[in-house]
């Protein structure tokens, strides 16, 4: 008796009161044979039920969704009431021709002075090269798609014939003076979840390929390949996402390029490690989790999360999730801006159901711009801010951001993402475990599910309960806020 | 190896090939002591588990969920693409004020002649009072509300003070000339599982008052309220609507007014049994899964489950769910109108994951009125028509129904049907399981929890895979079918 937890309506939280919870968390470390019997106990039925069970109480962390009254009623995917309409910005039709939103997207960018990036020292030290200075060589002859035509070796699957006669077309395309938009001949390579024809989709397993072909490109790969994009192939990534180290016995763990020592970080490995090593310009991941955020952060590159519901996921390994989405990793952020407008376009159904307004970029054209930019409001949340392993950069920033918020509820927050995210890769998943494959995951991969085979209907209703209202909590803070700013992750070096 | 399952794309389904499966149905009957052991076996940490999984397995029901490949993304709650709009109906404002849509709704129904209730014969034998026989009894001062004041005596919460002041109030308002709308004065008795003030809402159960206080009445009561609704109090349920039969050994299970020795049918049973004993013109009861339909043709009167998402649930212990409404019970079609009218109107949360398209209401006004129902297609899908204990009902509809269609996939609805439920229901009472209440409930709630209890969060996901291509055939049938007509319920006889 008396392990109820009542919440107050979400509506009646008194923000100054929150306090922040810290908590520390314990994983046990286990590599090899004793990695793999432990992988088997917690496969086995009842040893691994007690196993799981156990470990959750310790953790409390699930256990809170069954003893918890949650006064909101579920909200299964995001809902977006209607916002007022942002300054600055241009709105972009989602329906519409990809090229002409990029098009669009471009003149939202400042002048492109090649006097900048043209010069003696071009050539002299290493730099990014944006997508503009692709498409500036291009057309002035300085270079062609194929000429730069490199960046397989990086892939974990790639045909360097096919990428030859995709380039030798874009070549051509630029010696007839009819380049399809801005990306014409740009190289995008995409994450081994989201389907490019004739690539198969694995997900970073080794068997995937065996049971789900792949007849065409996703929404968002077809979209860039109208534009003219070359794609190279496929990048590797934490097996089935499932994991944020990027990780990957099957295909080998992607390199950090700062220092081959570390982790990329991960889901989207490498997507962040091709682009981080500018061997392409932008790559496309897939985020549920922090799975664009979190390489991108640790390869020093941007990482673009968009809104749920934006880019249609039809064709990629998530497309049945409530949090997902796909979205570019670039060295710098007009290169985001330009792919976020190729590849945007809700689905129909998340149109049907969520009805998003129209998506739309900052206008950073004008002379107007830097006060758009000026007028934007960094806050941060300094207990969560600091609570990470080293703070060298937390202090760095403590100048900086200085407009304080405190959001609440934080470790139901993870819990409510955690039973989200499981449940739904292991609703897809189930039937392909069913059918004896589950040994072909790795042990990784297998603890992961056995976690998420625990979660109970109840507990993932319970999460989606507790998802409205920290819905509500973000829409309230945001009413004020522009920006939150975090460290992306709690670690800042990973060895592999 | 071999279990999987994969289903083709709901739209590449040939319904030509569509076979009706027929389904052996077995469940064990157990009684007192043999009942209670089983439950305590039930809810034992392993051997329980294991019961159940046994169960699942000889049922194959829920199994389904984990071995199937289903291609659609989960759609969690109803969604409705735009549709054309309907003929011959009249549309209802959902924000507007109660009595406007009354007044409106009023306007749609048949002329009202007293000579055709008020001769000789009426008080001669039993006949059910439609509201607007009490509209003219009271505005012709043939009665007042304050002597019609009779109905308590089946209800489970009531307080005849209460309600003579209910009837005072109105009988003043008659005898001033200003009634509120042609719902005032009538009475309508309120389902156990919603609340109106001062009652408490024990959904049926022995305790639930000393755990939620209700405070106010539910949205849609307070609607008929400020009509000029009288509201006597709170009608008898199957224990948190977990059952069609209405079986209730807390309050008594509520009888059927045609044979005192069968059930009403539930989960809607008290409203049913006051509606069909002719004690109060309508009654609110909630339906997710038959609730009103049941009992409504069982006890011989009328009842609505609406679209989801017309009625707000604010109020209701059945308020998460995405299965249920609330709606009218009543003698006559016009009165479920009428009601209807009066409650409806999408909370906030649905308005905005919805957005449904406005509420209306069949135009039976005027003299094309009887061409617009003869419009009306009504169709059976054969073998499941049939699939019945006695064909008695089935047969007498042979030669009116005519009309073939079919529906594919109905055990896969069954299961989404339950698993949805189910999983919403125990969400809400988890908390109050945890906080040592189980042992409170009925022990046939305690088996369904049991149930309820074993469904994972991977098969809630997979039962709203399949939500969406069950919405995607129905959608596809309506185009051509605007009713589907099936014997309420399988059975057609139950003794209490």
């Amino acid at each position: 008796m008396g392990k109820k937890k009542v919440m107050l309506p979400a509506s009646e939280v008194d923000l100054s009161t929150v306090k922040y919870q810290y908590e520390k968390i314990e994983a046990p470390h286990l590599t090899g044979f004793r990695l793999k019997l432990f992988v088997k106990l917690l496969e086995a039925p009842l040893v691994g039920a007690l196993i799981i069970s156990n470990l959750k109480k310790e953790n409390k962390m699930v256990e809170i969704l069954k003893n918890t009254v949650i006064p909101e009623s579920p909200m299964f995917k995001p809902e977006f009431p209607p916002q007022e309409p942002e300054t600055g910005v241009v709105l972009l039709e989602e329906g519409g021709n990809p090229i002409e939103r990029v098009e669009l997207a471009l003149k939202c960018l400042p002048d492109y002075d090649p006097a900048n990036n043209w010069n003696s020292d071009t050539y002299a030290s290493f730099r990014y090269w944006k997508i503009r200075d692709y498409a500036y060589a291009y057309r002035s002859k300085l270079t062609t798609p194929s000429i730069v035509n490199a960046p397989a070796p990086l892939l974990i699957s790639y045909d360097p014939e096919h990428i030859r006669k995709q380039a030798a077309v874009s070549t051509q395309r630029f010696e007839e003076g009819k380049p399809l938009s801005i990306l014409d001949g740009i190289f995008v390579a995409i994450k081994d979840d989201i389907d490019c024809y004739p690539h198969p989709s694995n997900g970073g397993t080794t068997f995937f390929h065996k049971i789900r072909s792949v007849e065409e490109d996703a929404v968002s790969v077809s979209r860039l390949r109208s534009c003219g994009v070359i794609l190279p192939g496929k990048a590797n990534m934490h097996e089935l996402g499932l994991g944020t180290t990027g990780n990957n016995p099957n295909y080998g763990t992607a390199r950090n390029p700062h220092d081959p020592k570390r982790y990329t970080g991960g889901s989207s490995s490498g997507p962040a490690a091709i682009v981080s090593s500018g061997l392409c310009p932008a790559a496309l991941g897939t985020d549920g989790g922090g799975s664009i955020r979190i390489p991108s952060s640790l390869c020093g590159v941007v990482g673009l999360k968009s809104t749920y519901g934006r880019t249609a996921m039809t064709g990629s390994l998530c497309d049945s999730g409530t949090v997902e989405i796909i979205g570019a990793i670039t060295s710098t952020v007009e290169d985001a801006i330009l792919v976020y407008a190729a590849i945007l376009g809700s689905s129909i159904d998340d149109t049907t159901a969520l009805k998003p307004s129209l998506p739309c970029l900052p206008d950073l054209s004008s002379h107007d711009s830097s006060s758009t930019l000026e007028s934007i409001r960094l806050w941060r949340y300094t207990e969560w801010f600091n609570d990470v392993f080293s703070t060298d950069i937390s202090e760095k920033c403590e100048d900086v951001l200085n407009l304080e918020i405190v959001i609440p509820e934080f470790r139901e927050m993870c819990t409510a993402h955690l039973v989200s995210i499981g449940s739904e890769s292991l609703s897809g998943l189930s039937p392909e475990v069913e059918d004896g494959n589950a040994e072909k995951f790795t042990c990784d991969t297998r603890i992961n599910l056995a976690l998420f085979r625990s979660f109970t209907a109840s507990d993932y209703v319970a999460a989606q309960c507790l998802r409205r209202r920290i819905m509500y909590f973000h829409m309230e803070i945001f009413k004020n806020v522009d920006v939150i700013v975090t460290p992306t992750t709690g670690y800042d070096r990973l060895s592999c």
